[in-house]
C-alpha cells in the first residue's frame, strides 16, 4: 500500500482494534467511533487524505525507492538541503493543519523509525540480523505507511531512584525468557500517546542499570502490532470537552489520548528485535542515530505553527477586548512575537547549517536544535499565563453554545459582544482561550510541552553535551587575558 | 432565625430558587440535587452544620446584641483585638474545611456587609434613609444567616474602554427609571460566584463615568433576594469532574459556579437601596468602609490554610516519588514554605497592628494585607506551577477509580505504587494533583486568584496609594544626603 | 584621505581637542594621554590599523564609488546581499577586536551615516538643499574616515514629561536665531558616548512637541566638528579601574567616555544642516531611513561577540572552580548557551531573509533584527547575573597585580589556585569576572545594554509596530473557528 | 572596660595594629588614617559613641551581670521577651545609622560569640575546659567591648570539590602540631569582613572532612588577637570612590573591606581554644547553638533598614523625574513595599512566637527567620534592578561636585535639575543611585547579600531541614484522601 488515505486509516485500525482500556471499560467496535478518539482519529484521517489529494500530494510523498509507488515523504532520509527542505515544508504543511496541537502526529513516529534505521550500521558489527531487522521493518512501516506509536519511559517504580529508596526487586520492563519463536517481555510502559489508535509501536526504553557486563535483561528494542497477544492499553481520562467544535474548538479535534502500555510476558518475534541485552549498543543507537535531531527538527514545525496559533489568537483577543494600544498589552505580545521569531530563526540556521552525517544523512546543525528544544518548555507556559493574563475574569464567565439557542440569547447578544465582534464570536473565542489556559485539556498540552523532550535537566545536559566548538570561546577568553 | 445549620441552608435555597440557566437549561427542582452543585452545597452545608454543633458552636458564633441569640461570628463587628482574633479563629476554621477552595465561603460576604453596614454613617448626611436601610439590611442578614452574593464588575461592553473604541451607546447597567415602588434596573454583572446557590444578592458596581454632575444612572448600590423577577443567573459550564471524590477530591467537593447576572428591568424597593446617583459617595463607600481590609483578613485566612494544603500535597508527592532529598526538589519546597511564612507573618503583622477606626471598628493594619494581596495573586500560580513540574508525566498518565475494581487492577497495583504508598493512594495522589494543576477545576482557581482583587495595576495602585507614612523613608534619604 | 589607520586617528583627534571637562577640570594637550581616554584610544588606533594591515585590509575596507581610494567598509550602502554578507563580515571582524564591549565603534556611526544619507531623497521635495547637505556629509565621512558621535536624546529637564508636571518653560534643546551664516543651537544633549574623543557629532534629538503646525524650533538635525566654539562635552567620572591590563582587563582597554554635550548659542553653518524645523519629516527620517535596522545589523555583530566572550568566561569559571559537571552550573551555562545560538539565529534570518527597500539599499529582515533588540536588554542582565552566582566569593575576595610581586606571594600561590590554573591565572580570571559582574565598568555596561535602543516600552513599540504580515495569524485563528 | 566609645575603638585599633596588605603594601601608621579604612571607622565610631551617648546609653547598653557596668546590650543572652524586645531595638537602631550597608556592624559578633557561649554545655562532656574557654572569652569580648572578626570559610583550593577533582593533598586549614602552649595552625581563610580593623578574630571553619574516626587535624574553633604573630590580612581592592560625601555618599563612610586571612603556622594559646579534632562537635556547636538564628534576628534589622533606605531612595527618584504616576512605575515601587512589608512581618513572627531554648535563651521562632534569609538574596538583587530601570541614562551620565565649583555650574544647574530639586541636589541624588546600582561598592553589596549566609542551596536546605511541624500539613491531605 502507497500512502494511505484517511478511510484507509480508519478501517486498519478499526480491524486490528488492540486491548484498550478506558475509565474501567475494555472498548469494544469501532474505536472510531468511541467518543475519547473520534475527533482525533477524524482530524488525522483527513490528514491522510491530503496525501491523496492532488492539491497536497507532490507536497506530502516521494517515490518509494523500493517501489515507485508515492509513500510519506517524513520517510525519507534526506541526502541533501533540498530534501531536507521538502521534509520541512511536508512537516509544516501538516502541522498548519493541527496548529501544532498533536505532539504524535505521525510524521514525528516516521522520522524516528527513518533516523533509527539510517543508523542500524551500528548493530551489524555485533548482530548483523538486528540490523537488518530494523531496516526491513523501517521499509515496512514506509511502504504500509504504517501508524506507529512509541515508548521510551517506564514508571517511576521501575526506575533507578525506587530502586535506591526501597531496595526491593525493581519492576522495571525485562526479558523473562528467550525462546526460538523470539523474546518473552514483562513491564509496563509510560506516556503512549496515541497508543491506542496506532497500527504498531515501538518499544525502546532507557535501560534499568545491569550488573552484569554481559547480557542484560532489561536491554531491549523491538516493535509490534498493537494488538498482540499480551498487550494492552489503559487510557488516561478522556479530555474531549464535547463534540461541539463552537463550545471546544480544540479538544474536539485535537485530543491525542495518552496510555499506559503493559506487556503481561508477550511474544516479540525475532525478526521484531532490533536490539536485546547489549545495554551499550542500546545508549548509542539513541544517541549516534541524531535520534533527537531529527525529531527535533519535525517538532519545530509544530512548535512555530503552534507559536502562531498562539499569537494569532493572542492579537485578536486583546483586539476584541479594545486593549490593542496598551502598552502592558504590547508587552505581552511582543513576547510571543520574539519566541515566534526565535523559533523561526533557529529552525533556519538548523537547516542552513546542515552537513552530512556518516549514515549519509543530510543532519540538521544540532545546536540550533537542541536549543530550541530547551527553549520551549519556557516560554509555552509563559505564552499560556500570558492568555491568563490578558483573559482574566473573560476566561471563567463563559456560556455555551447551547444558550444561545434558548430565550436569553438576546441578553447574551446585548451584553457579551467586543469591540467588532457578535456576541457569538466574542464567547467563541474566548472558549478558544479558555480550552488553552484553563481546561484539562490545556492543562494536558502544557505539561506535555515542559517534558517533551525530558524534564530540564536532561534536556540542558544534551545540550551542553552536545556543543561542540565551545573550545573557541575559552581560548579567546584566555588569549585576551595573556 | 439565629444561625442556621445545613438542612436549612439548603431548604430555603431550594424553596426559593431563583433562575438559573445552565448549558442552555432552566434548573428545575431542588438545585441541591443537581450535578454541577450538589458537592459544593453539601460541603457548604456541612460548614453551616458546625454552628450548631457542640464542638465548633462557640469558634463559630456570638450572642446577637439585637436578640442574644447566637448568630454567625463573622457578621460580627470586631471593636478590639479580641473580637479581632475571634473572628480570624473563625474564619480560619471555616477555611481549613474547604481548605482554602472556596473564594466565596459564606464568611466573606458576612464580613463585607458587616465592613459596608459599619460606614453608613458615610450616608447619613445626604439620605439618611440610605444609611438607615444599609444597617437594617445587615441585621437582617446577620439575624437570618442570610447567604449572600455579589457582583462589583461588568461585562467588558458595559466599561469605558470599550465605549472609548466604539462611540456606541454603552450596555453599561443602569437605573432605568425610579418609581415609588423603588428602582428599575438593567443590566448585566459579571463573576457572580455562587449566585445562583445563594439566598440574596449585593449589587454594587464600579460606576460608568457619568457627565452628570447631579445624579448618575449608573451608580447605585442594593441587595436584593435572588429570586426577584427580572433576575436572571446564566451559568459557565460546570467543572465538576464527576462525584467519585477518589477521581476529583476537589471538583467533586469545591467547585463554586459562576454566573453572569442579567437584571431585566428588575424593580428594587426602595428599602433596598443602599446609593442611588451619586458616584463620589459610592467611591467613598467602597475606599471608607475598608470593605477591602475587612476582607483581606477573610481571604487571608483561605489563603493560608490553601497554601498549607499544597505545601502537604507537595511534600507528599515528592516523598511518593523518592525525590525528598533532591536540592532541585527542595529549592522548589522551599519555595512554597516561604510563601506560607509570609503569608502567616503578614496575618499577625495585620493583627497585631491593629487599630480603631472611625466606624468603631477594630480595623487590622492595611499594609501587610494590602501587600498580601499583591503577593498572593504572584505566588499561587507558582505553586501549581511547582506541582506540574514535580509531577512531569505522572500528571497525565492516571487511571481512574474503576479501573482498579477490573481485571487489570493487578497490573496497576504492580507498576503504578509509590514509595510508601500503594498503587490506589498512590493514584489517588496523583489525581489530587491532576484537579490542582491540570483540570479546568485547577484552571479556574488559577484565574480566580491572579485576579482576586482586581488586576495586577489595580491591587498595585491600591497598596501604593494605601500606603501611609512612606515619608519617613524619603525623609531619611534627603537627611542622609544632607 | 582614505581609511586611517591609529596613529592618524589619534594625531586628528588630539590636534583638534575640543572643550572638554572632566572632574571639575578641562582637558588639555593630548587627550590619547589622559588616564581617562589612553586605553580606549589605543584600542580603538589597533582597529583603525587593521584598516591598512594587509591581514584584514580586503575585509575592511572596499574602493570608494567617488576616489577609488580604499575607505571603510562600514560606510558601505549594501545593495546585494553579498555586500551585506561583507559588511557584516567586517563589523564582526571588528567586534571581536573589542569583544563587544564597544558600544561605539566607529562601524555603529559610519553605518547610521549611510542609512541615513541613503534616505536624503526624502528632503528632496521640501528643501532639496538639506538632502544635498546630507548626502555630501556623508561623502566627507566616508572619503575622510570620519569618527562621528552622536546625540538623540536630552536631560529629562527638557522632555514633555517635565512639562506636563512643572509647567515652567522647557529647556529643551532649540533654535535660538536663523541668520545668513546658519542656524544658532541653545540645548543640552545627553550621553554622547566617546563625544569627547570624536572628530564630529551629529545632533538629531528626538524633537519637543511644537504647538506650531509650521516650523518648530525644537526640530532639527545636523553635523559639526566636535571643537566647534560653544560646544562643551561633558565628561561623567571615568570608570578605568587603572593602567594594569592585568588588574582590569575590561576597563583599561574599553572604557567609552559618555558625555553631557552642551551646545551654548553655538552657530552651525547651513551646509551642515539637515532638517530644521519640520517636525513630520525628522521622525520620517528616523524611521523611513531604516536606521534602527541598518543600526542593529551591526549591533547583533556586537552581541554575539559578547555573548560568546561572556560564555567562554564562564566555562573556564565553573572549570577552574572543578564544578563543571554539577547540573546546576550546567542550567546556567546553557543559558548563555541558548543566547547565543538565538543571537546567530537571529541574525542569519535577518541576512538570508533581507530585500531591497526603495532606497537602493538591500535591508535585512526587520523582524528577527528588532525581536533581537527586545530580547538583548533581557539576556544581558541575567548573563551578569549568573556570574555573579557562579563566582560568589570569589568575585569579592581578589587581590591586586601587585600583591603578587611582594614576600606574600608564596600564600597566594599555595592558597589561591584553580583547577589546572596557578594563582596568579586564577586571580587574573575573577578580576575579569569581577569587572563584568562587579566594577563600575561593568555596571555601566548592563545599564548600558538595558537601555541601548530605547526603554522597554520604546523597543517592544517598535517591534509591534513594525511587524508586518501579522494578520496571517489573526485570520488563521478566525478561519479555524468560522 | 565597659561599653566604648568611638576614641576608644579607633585607639586600640590603631594601637594593636595587626599585619595587613592592601595593593601590594603592608599598612603602616593609623590605620584609621588610611584612605580604605578611614570612612568606615569613622561611621563605626560613631555607633560606638552612641554608648556612651545619654541619648541612646539606655538602648545600647545593659548592666553586666558581672561587674555591674553598662556593657553592649547585643552581648546580652535574651532571658525573656522583653529582653528580645530589648535587643531588636538597639540593633535597629545601630542599623538606622548605617542603614544596613554594613554587613559586619559590631552587634553581628556580639551576637554570634553570645550564642557560642550559651551553648557550651555542649562541650562540657568531652572537653570542660574547652566549654569554659568558650565562656571567658564570652565575657572577655562582653567586658571590652572587644570588635570581633570572624571566618567560617576556606578558599576554594582548600575545598572537598576541588579535592574530588585533583586528588592532590587538600591545602585546608589544619592543625600542625599540638604542644603544651597550644595549637599550631596552617591555612587561609576566606571574606574575614572588617578583619583588618578587629580587635580579634573567631576562626570556625567547616572542617573539610577527614577519614580518621577519632580526632580530624581539620576541625577546630578559637578566637585570637588580629595581630598574633603569624596571622596576616590581604585585602582586596578598595571600593571607596573617594572622599566626597557628596560623589560619594555610601562608599565614604560603609566600605567594609573584606580580607583574606592567612595563619602561617601560627600558635593559638590553649585558653583560646574551643574545638579541637571533633568534628561532630563542630557540626553540633553551630546547629544546636542556634547561632544561624540568633544571627538572622541582628540581619533582619539590617535588612528592614536597607530596604526602607531603598524605598524611600525609589520614591524620591521616580518624584524628582515627574513619573510617580505611572503605573509601571507604581508597579516597581509596590514590589519594594512589598518586600519591606513582608520582612517585618517575619520579623515581627520570629519574636512573637520566640520560647525557651534548652540553653536558656529566649530563641526567636526560627522560621520566619530562615524564610526570610532565603527570601533577601532574591529581593535585593532585584530592588538593585528596579534602581537601574528606574534610573536608565541617568545613572550613567553624572557629574561630579566639583563640576559645580567652575564656570560651567550654571549650565548644570539649567539643564539637570529634577521636579522640585535643584541641579545640585539631583546629581546629588542620581550619584547616591548611582553607588547603590552601578559602582563596585553596590556590586560587592550585591554579591554579598546574594551569599550572606551560603549559597542557596545551603540556605534551602538549612530551611528545608529546620522546618519542624510539617507533618501536620502532609496528614491533613492524608485525610482529605481518605
Amino acid at each position: 500500500m502507497p500512502v494511505k488515505n484517511g478511510k484507509q486509516y480508519i478501517e486498519r485500525i478499526n480491524k486490528h482494534l488492540p486491548d484498550v482500556r478506558i475509565a474501567g471499560e475494555q472498548v469494544k467496535g469501532a474505536i472510531s467511533e468511541h467518543k475519547a478518539f473520534k475527533g482525533l482519529m477524524t482530524t488525522q484521517a483527513s490528514m491522510y487524505d491530503m496525501q491523496q489529494d492532488e492539491r497536497w500530494k507532490a507536497t506530502m510523498s516521494y517515490s518509494s525507492p523500493l517501489t515507485c509507488d508515492p509513500v510519506g515523504l517524513s520517510f525519507m532520509q534526506p541526502k541533501t538541503k533540498k530534501e531536507l527542505a521538502a521534509r520541512r515544508k511536508m512537516m509544516q504543511t501538516w502541522a498548519y493543519t493541527h496548529h501544532g496541537f498533536l505532539g504524535r502526529a505521525p510524521d514525528y513516529m516516521n522520522t524516528a523509525i527513518m533516523a533509527f534505521s539510517a543508523a542500524a550500521g551500528l548493530l551489524e558489527e555485533e548482530t548483523p540480523q538486528y540490523a537488518s531487522n530494523l531496516r526491513r521493518y523501517y521499509e515496512y512501516c514506509r511502504e504500509n505507511d504504517i501508524t506507529l506509536s512509541h515508548v521510551f519511559i517506564q514508571p517511576k517504580a521501575g526506575r533507578l531512584s525506587t530502586f535506591l529508596k526501597t531496595f526491593e526487586e525493581p519492576v522495571a520492563a525485562r526479558v523473562m525468557e528467550k525462546n526460538k519463536d523470539g523474546i518473552v517481555i514483562r513491564g509496563a510502559f509510560l506516556l503512549d500517546t496515541q497508543g491506542a489508535t496506532s497500527d504498531e509501536i515501538l518499544v525502546f526504553p532507557a535501560p534499568f542499570p545491569s550488573v552484569s557486563t554481559e547480557e542484560s535483561p532489561y536491554t531491549f528494542a523491538f516493535a509490534v502490532p498493537s494488538n498482540l497477544p499480551g498487550v494492552r492499553f489503559i487510557c488516561r481520562e478522556s479530555f474531549v470537552g464535547g463534540e461541539s467544535a463552537y463550545n471546544y474548538p480544540l479538544s474536539s479535534r485535537f485530543e491525542e489520548m495518552d496510555t499506559l502500555v503493559i506487556f503481561d510476558d508477550a511474544l516479540v518475534p525475532w525478526d521484531r528485535v532490533f536490539i536485546c541485552g547489549n545495554e551499550n549498543l542500546a545508549f548509542r543507537l539513541i544517541n549516534e542515530s541524531r535520534f533527537h535531531t531529527h525529531a527535533s527538527a519535525q517538532i519545530m514545525c509544530k512548535n512555530i505553527a503552534k507559536t502562531e496559533f498562539l499569537l494569532g489568537t493572542i492579537e485578536t483577543m486583546i483586539e476584541a477586548a479594545g486593549l490593542d494600544s496598551h502598552d502592558h498589552m504590547i508587552e505581552k505580545v511582543t513576547e510571543v512575537i520574539l519566541a515566534l521569531e526565535t523559533l523561526k530563526a533557529l529552525q533556519l540556521a538548523a537547516e542552513k547549517g546542515a552537513s552530512p552525517d556518516r549514515w549519509g544523512s543530510m543532519l540538521p546543525n544540532r545546536k540550533p536544535l537542541l536549543a530550541a528544544n530547551a527553549y520551549f518548555p519556557k516560554i509555552y507556559p509563559r505564552m499560556i499565563e500570558i492568555i491568563q493574563l490578558i483573559g482574566g475574569s473573560g476566561l471563567i464567565m463563559i456560556p455555551e453554545e447551547k444558550d444561545f439557542d434558548t430565550d436569553i440569547s438576546g441578553q447574551l447578544n446585548r451584553y457579551l459582544k467586543g469591540i467588532d465582534l457578535d456576541a457569538k464570536a466574542n464567547v467563541q473565542l474566548s472558549r478558544l482561550a479558555w480550552e488553552l489556559s484553563v481546561s484539562a485539556f490545556g492543562g494536558r498540552q502544557s505539561v506535555y510541552e515542559r517534558f517533551f523532550f525530558g524534564n530540564s535537566t536532561t534536556v540542558n545536559n544534551r545540550l551542553y553535551n552536545g556543543y561542540k566548538g565551545r573550545e573557541t570561546f575559552k581560548n579567546r577568553v584566555r588569549d585576551f587575558l595573556s
